[in-house]
């Protein structure tokens, strides 16, 4: 085990806060996300608030809805 | 839509092949990844095939069990 361990929580409100911020940053509403990636708006809401284990899949087909790579949405530094 | 979009099962082949390759990296046997990161061996299997939707927490988990940061997990660039 590593001293940077993180709590469950802490990484879906992170990958949430990640997301929120990649969303924003292009002037997005919840409601445009949704319709462009074809998610759900009220999934999307559970996940930026931190309350979803995404998988692997849909954050991959977030990232290619936001123009990053999938890496990016799992770069929490910034 | 972007013009590299990949289906489903490429990002699943292309998360097992990376998990692989650290894995080995390390010279560590599926088994021996399996009791570090408290994964079952068979799932860590179905990963590493291409055949699971790994979840954002046992993604974060297997890079905590590495030593690299979750993002690196994603980084299928290498």
């Amino acid at each position: 085990m590593t001293n940077t361990t993180e709590t469950s929580s802490e990484y879906q409100r992170a990958f949430g806060q990640k997301l929120a911020r990649l969303r924003k940053v292009r002037g997005w509403s919840q409601e445009q996300l949704a319709l462009e990636s074809g998610l759900a708006r009220s999934y999307l809401g559970g996940v930026e608030r931190g309350q979803r284990n995404i998988a692997l899949l849909n954050i991959c087909r977030l990232a290619e809805t936001l123009g990053v790579p999938p890496s990016e949405l799992l770069n929490f530094t910034d």
